[in-house]
């Protein structure tokens, strides 16, 4: 079964906010075992919503609807689907009830909120807690039409307790998917190797995602229960297991790298210290977004300055002097030094050039030294990453808690 | 002119990612001048992206596509937009000598990149600094069809340095637009003392954004020249400061809070340093967003844990039990010894509870202790955010920096 969204809205077209209605309903309906091919976005006007919802009509089976409920002269969602259903507007009498106990029997209740009591003849009203303007669903032509109130508070509450029951008993399929995440490997040589595999897919289907650092595969079956999708998804997950092991960091969609990071620390009964240059505290700042990171990670030091490497590490200032601060002398330096002042089992350093200002040919924007010292052993990486400061900048922390993440499994 | 949006991904599809990409063009065309009727999504399908281009060819003058440039078999915009546009691929030396340098010079390049130098013939190159996958204009028939790449760090980029002129100079009329930025005040509230001028607006108009601590307020005006725009601006301009003065921290929209934090430490010859707790070097990492923040901010600590605020601050243990690490004493005390140890002129702590555990009925999830140390005086702040950990944390931050511009303001 194939559904398609439409928002109606001008506060879209103009971008003054960000359509999470959207993604919230296309995510609820790909988990429902809905197919989606299309999302439209169009305004508040007759024509062009007709043209929108005609297109929907000809190709889904279940078209939803969010915005345009409201009292005001600029909420046609309704009128508009009538028309094209060529079905009468009538008006609800419990819904009018509502509205009078909503304004909680104020005399001048503006004429206009009865317009919210008009609904589509012989559709299901679905009787909305958190406003006046209740949704509905419409059915013709074995089409469903489902129209829902365009605020996120509104809105979800509605789909969740009226529209999600509605969509389970008019689908036969269960989806169920598995997130598989990559480190250390670009997303074209991942594509690569498992070429073969995105290009027979069918069911289960598979599909990269590139993020900062890393590549995400979401592995998706779709079968008429749970076990089901699960077997279906098996041998395909196996393969990629195989074919990419050591890459991958987790097959748990809800977890982070920095969450992987936390957890081995803890399951090794480890402690963290961090000495940031060039990341300026975002190293430390991802480490501790993880909830009870508190229990491994201790202190880190920002040691922005060159002052600071001296007075704080206790780095020799002939020696900052002799290779500068963005060495692999130094980021070495800076790590075995935060493991002694810090007495934590673990420290990580990162020292490099963000830009935009600071390069050099022999120094360019981009070169980023990363240390780890990890059971009286310092390990350095060196980078030369292309982008802007902010890019620098986040790869840094992403390569910073891969690196310590794969050292405590080589070392422990 | 008319301006459409086609989203290519079937990630978007699958309600994986939220579309950002299409609010912040939509927003940007509006400034220019642009209208817009119709945003579409669609997947990664030959047939589908087709359908979706011819329409959105027939009725409007610009269409914008974002994503599907990339180096899989998945990615498949420019190959449907050349079909549609009876035009053919050919390849880009100039992209291939990039994608050869973003690789520095690794031996086994994935074949697959290539594709990425592969152009439509006659269309204009986008060099995209921040990936592999450059941009294209293509022009056929009157219309222009500008590809993106999909990630928002790419995307926005090329978007602001080649596509913006490119659209500015299609435009007729220039519109020009002033942002102003408030902090320390709430929507509805800066709304409420503006009403009748957002009422009444016709050009210039005048529209609220709120941000994590801020509030925006965009004034456009739209006339045939940048020095009509901004006397039509003017008169507005002024009302808003008259009424809002004391909010607006900067009329520049390129300038952030803490554009204006480093900038004002800059023209006061101060340097600072930070203590953070439950933001976790978060704090430090914004102040170091800014380039050329290292002739202000010196060193910064991360004193997570209760042993490091004894030993890297010098807080006595018997204190620290009395009154707990989240508390207006230790807050005090942070900020007070982060002067002494590091010898800026001003130092800022946090400590706070951030959840999702840790909170108790007398200090409830959200409770938060800012303290500014600064000419000898420890200024104090408290808040209970609502929110998630990761809510809590941003919030902290910005009423940081936001509470050591003001002080730098007030007692220089």
């Amino acid at each position: 079964m194939i559904v398609e969204i439409i928002s109606v809205g001008t506060e879209l077209l103009l971008g003054n906010i960000v359509n999470t209605n959207t993604k919230y309903l296309a995510e609820k309906c790909a988990l429902l075992g809905y197919s989606m091919y299309f999302q439209t976005v169009v305004g508040d006007n007759v024509q062009r919503l007709e043209e929108v919802l005609s297109t929907a009509m000809s190709r889904a089976d279940i078209i939803i609807t969010t915005g345009g409920l409201g009292p005001t002269k600029d909420d046609l969602t309704k009128e508009v689907i009538a028309l094209v259903l060529e079905k009468k507007l009538i008006l609800d009498e419990a819904t009018v009830i509502k509205i009078n106990s909503y304004f909680n029997g104020a005399k001048n209740i503006p004429e206009s909120n009865y317009k919210q009591a008009m609904i589509i003849e012989d559709s299901i009203v679905l009787e909305n807690d958190n406003g006046t303007a209740p949704g509905l669903i419409a059915e013709s032509q074995g089409k469903s039409i489902i129209m829902l109130p365009g605020p996120p508070n509104e809105m979800i509450p509605l789909f969740d307790s009226k529209v999600k029951p509605y969509l389970m008993e008019k689908s036969k399929d269960i989806i169920y998917s598995v997130m598989v995440k990559l480190s250390g490997i670009g997303e074209s040589l991942a594509a690569q190797i498992i070429d073969d595999l995105i290009e027979n897919q069918t069911n289960p289907t598979i599909a990269p995602y590139a993020k900062t650092n890393e590549v995400h595969l979401r592995i998706t079956a779709k079968a008429e229960n749970e076990i089901k999708s699960k077997e279906l998804i098996k041998p395909l997950l196996n393969e990629v297991q195989n074919r990419l092991g050591k890459y991958i960091f987790t097959i748990n969609e809800e977890e982070n790298l920095e969450d992987v990071l936390v957890n081995l620390l803890k399951q090794h009964n480890l402690t963290c210290s961090t000495v940031e240059s060039c990341t300026g505290g975002l190293l430390a700042g991802r480490i501790v977004n993880v909830p009870g990171s508190s229990e491994v990670f201790k202190e880190g030091y920002i040691t922005y300055s060159n002052e600071s490497k001296i007075k704080i590490l206790n780095i020799e200032s002939e020696i900052l002097k002799e290779f500068g601060a963005v060495s692999k002398e130094i980021a070495e330096l800076m790590a075995k030094n935060c493991v002694l002042i810090s007495g934590t089992d673990i420290g990580i350093a990162t020292t490099g050039i963000a830009g935009p200002d600071g390069g050099s040919i022999e120094k360019p924007i981009g070169l980023v030294y990363i240390a780890c010292s990890i059971k009286g052993k310092v390990f350095v990486e060196q980078y030369n990453f292309k982008g802007n400061r902010e890019k620098i900048r986040s790869y840094t922390v992403a390569k910073a808690i891969d690196l310590m993440r794969k050292l405590i499994l080589q070392e422990y």
